[in-house]
């Protein structure tokens, strides 16, 4: 992820004029804006604006004339008390806006979040950059035995340096095919909207995403969890730590009811309720299927 | 609306903390942060919160790393070209929060856009205040004999005298029973959610609400145009003065484009080509239907 | 909730007509539609039309030329595991249409959910029916004293007795100076638009509602709960018993990973774990609030 | 697009067996369900599912307990009226769920369209075919020199054939490769999640995709218009031939009034008004900028 010196100086120029302003304020927010965080191997997260702090959060609660609670011991204990009693519309109160560079693969999971608001930058219009995703040898994993959308071990020696020539050649081919098609130099020149179609799955785009905080903690806890591909991932693990600074009590509630939550389905709850009265409980007596129990077994023991 | 002296001692507060930021300020916004504007007789809007300016509209629809086009009068031209054309996206990059106090049934009407983060004094937790709107003289209108769902003449002299005290004495009334209902000197006292049921749509209620731009767009090109109904188009009036002063391109835009704007049908369209190129067109010749010819008419004679 | 002749012979005519159809039909919805189940005292809950089955989920879940799988079983194993993971988008391929008559302060909590489409019966159009919700005797409950929003024991004898006698005087009165403003016997009549204010929220209003199934379940899982309020909640115990003769499997499938789920904050976790591990947990040693610590002990004792 | 026997078997199996059904039925939309309408050289779209007719329309905009309008004349008329004044919420209250197979970079601009339900085949969990898009010599057009998201003339003789050898080798080579990493015959097999990022943006890909009528004309409105890319056009151009057959009163009123219809800026109407009184108007004494002038003259004269 090089920025170009321009890029850079834009960014540098945009953080050195401090302005006055009377709205919420989050100094740990102000610290991460337009400052590009990496992530993969040519992405990036950065904040462009925010709007709100954990206060905001109580303010709107409470539908106040000036701040929402007396302190912030105050404000923890209702935050948390909405987070853990599923209350949502105080937390939409706080807004965050995003610039990501990801590949397209990863751009086409994201989009399914619908509650946000996207400009992305447009292949019709504009000619995209020679950029594309090339996994760590460390993230080349083999097809799942046992999950049919998940990863297994790690490629070895000859398959993965195979792997890797292919990703690479094709990726190499597909952008100078698409400079060829696109070039107006002693021919037409196809069209961008059309020339697009040639480049992989792999190729960076990039976008402004901008979100609720109670939306963003639904994505977070989707696309932060074991279970996401790890190219999302990384970008969602990049986030929580941009939104701890930003709103850390609100962060620490979703943490705990949230990310760190255990779900228990009715009759997970009636086991787990057998067994602390000292019963053992067994799959068939348990009511569950096979699949249930096994998720069952793997968080309880 | 006579705020109390805490409430204005809150907003004073607010107003008196200037912070530094980073973040894209507009200065015309700065302004009105806080200061309650009154609407009706007891209502108001004010701004608690704001994200982005006319710049952040450019620099999200080109994905800029710093700002979207080199000077305002280059910003101007983009945003007039993405209004125009329907980009919606651009306009969502900019997002305000608000807190109104409104009528009821003022309330129940806005609530009806959908695309917006609410947050509304609980009357289920806390007792409303005996606040209740009445109308002024000039708005006590009849019921419109040409459209159903409108006003025609100002009510006169005596009816006019009737409606208001039955408006007073009802509200008045209702509300000593509600706290009537509600004490708990000597009796049990019955709960909120129950007694709020006796309270007139006129009472007041109030929310925070944040929108982004494009909505709010929307609703103002629904709300401040002359068929709705005059108790909410006060507001959205309200608000138009404010945006106007928040993203003075985006609003100009706007009231070309869209409060301006007149929509042809395709045969209105027709019917206009047809005179202007001298034809005289009726009714019968025009394929509309007898109200279609109306509307066509009143608009362009 | 007495239909009129008219109603009734509408209803009856709409169920005398079989027609055919190629789609997906869910026999046990059949039976319901256009027939009335009431709510409350005049309140009423009716099925308009449907889209999809059990099968329509399975079928959008693997984007399936023909059926999803090939038996009921298959069916219920994938929706339960659908369930399960929190795959939301399968259950969005199903669809219903209500027709609701209902409370308007119930109207005003039913409205927060905005993933839903709204046609309502329009008071600025047209003239609202004189009817009111008076709550039943065993429903008239004091204000809770351990919950700010919520209801204590029933009020007794006197008391009772007065504030039925207040609710229903007040509403007779509001709504005979409803009819008399609106009134062009021998004066203008003021505007219905207006003259609507002066009603109390326990008058009714109707609605048509329509909404896939997943946002239903999410309705159905915050309206149902025991928290929720009693008129709102048998509307939403009435919808249950209707969405399980339509979805049998996504019915049992929510009822047992929704509805009758339970949900561990990261701490509550670790005092189940600690507790399995025959550990005596108190509040101190668990890390949670006093609140947190309540709950979690009324659930799990 | 040639359907395997098992999809034909299970298509005509889908539409051998009418059921019986109390619910509103569009015999124009019968005769399309699960029937493939192709699409380009290897997509289609195909009804899977519908709610509601014209009369449903107008039902929901009165809130009836039966029909909404008396004769298919006034349901006309109503229709007309509600599309005309921008009534949005009765055209929600019909549904239909599609099953769309399309190029990826068509469904990446399909799925900005936010207000829909979709489920998408996953190439996490299953493997692609060996589907890509070839575009017809018709369409393979060059960059537009004046509209820089647009075609220009279509390519000639040798380019174009360069252009199409590239687009099928490329494709073909991606797919090889695409098997050849996803292989276990002697090695371990690369994670299908990883596998595709190598498949090129016009291989196909499907979903179901459901939405409500007034989102799907605003789908339209803006996809089947003659600036909209053609690859996407086509499959609006199909799918309006479908609701032309669903809902033929809407589909009327939406002609006339979006997709024929015009708008023009308040500067747009003021120079027609000075046109129809005689005045000469130019670019300069309108008020507009050169743009607005242009897309002005080209639609006026």
């Amino acid at each position: 992820m090089p920025l170009t010196p321009e890029q850079l100086a834009e960014i540098e120029e945009a953080r050195s004029e401090p302005r006055q302003t009377l709205r919420a304020t989050a100094p740990g927010m102000e610290a991460h804006l337009y400052t590009a965080h990496p992530v993969l191997d040519h992405g990036l997260v950065r904040v462009i604006d925010y709007m709100g702090d954990d206060g905001a959060i109580t303010q709107a609660a409470r539908v106040s004339y000036g701040r929402g609670t007396k302190s912030v011991s105050n404000d923890e204990g209702l935050i948390r008390y909405l987070m853990r009693h599923w209350h949502s519309t105080p937390f939409e109160m706080c807004e965050v806006k995003f610039h990501v560079k990801l590949p397209v693969f990863v751009a086409r999971q994201w989009i399914r979040h619908r509650t946000a608001n996207v400009n992305e930058y447009s292949a019709r219009y504009s000619i995209l950059d020679r950029e594309f995703y090339i996994p760590a040898p460390d993230q080349l994993a083999a097809q799942s035995t046992v999950n049919n959308q998940g990863r297994g071990a790690v490629l070895e020696g000859a398959e993965a340096a195979r792997v890797l020539d292919l990703l690479r050649e094709d990726a190499m081919r597909s952008y100078d095919h698409y400079e060829g098609m696109l070039s107006q130099d002693g021919q037409q020149g196809l069209a961008r909207e059309l020339a697009r179609m040639n480049l992989p799955a792999n190729i960076y785009t990039q976008w402004y995403w901008k979100i609720d905080l109670h939306n963003l903690f639904h994505f977070l806890r989707l696309r932060a969890d074991a279970h996401a591909q790890y190219e999302i991932r990384v970008y969602a693990e990049a986030m929580c730590e941009i939104v701890k600074d930003w709103v850390p009590l609100a962060y620490g509630a979703f943490e705990d009811y949230r990310l760190g939550a255990v779900q228990l389905s009715g009759k997970g709850a009636e086991a787990l309720r057998r067994r602390l009265a000292g019963e053992v409980v067994t799959q068939e007596s348990s009511g569950m299927s096979k699949g249930e129990w096994r998720e069952f077994v793997a968080e309880w023991g």
